[in-house]
């Protein structure tokens, strides 16, 4: 067991969009993952997945609104919700999803990224 | 689905050692907790325990250690190991782990919570 100071997990890492492994418990799996630009709508079939902003402001865009995230809030996007994450400045942010979960969900493509390094 | 601002959801209580669920998601519960004091020695038998902790200082002695973790940090207490958690001044934190997870897993008395409020 080791403390994760999460701020110096991220300074390990620069690339967008490439969620990291901070670490795994029961069925969940913290990662880490830096944002910058528009990603891709996409959902996921069977797992809900948190998004907690520790660093910038994260867009939520879904087909029928919209979330503006900050420092210190998080939202679950429930599972089968087309969700298009946008971030117009670089912003860090803690996933809590399980481990098998796709970044992309259900639209693998050239942004999938199938296995995840651990930090 | 909502937005959760994590320090407005502090703001709505005060009791320390009682966990409010914040939200579900997948097998896992984010759940608050402000502490101050020592709390009882105890373990859980079939669930992992994440600990990050957003205001003040913990102390989480172990039979064989010990942690401090600051703000932006966190730690996960695997299943099984005793653990107490010590605050000395208040300290607010999230928990994930499981909903059905006891706040004093294998040790039930008096600061056992067993229906937790959702805030």
């Amino acid at each position: 067991m080791e403390k994760v100071n999460v701020a110096e997990k991220f300074d390990l890492f620069s690339n967008y969009w490439s969620p990291k492994i901070a670490v795994e418990l029961n069925d969940s799996c913290i990662k880490l993952v830096k944002m910058k630009g528009e990603f891709v709508w996409h959902h996921h079939e069977k797992e809900d997945e948190l998004f907690l902003v520790v660093k910038g402001r994260l867009l939520i865009e879904l087909r029928d609104g919209e979330f503006r995230i900050g420092p210190g809030e998080f939202m679950v996007i429930a599972r089968g919700v087309d969700h298009l994450p946008v971030a117009e400045d670089e912003v860090h942010v803690i996933l809590i999803e399980p481990k098998t979960t796709l970044n992309t969900g259900n639209v693998v493509g050239d942004k999938t990224i199938a296995n995840l390094w651990k930090i």
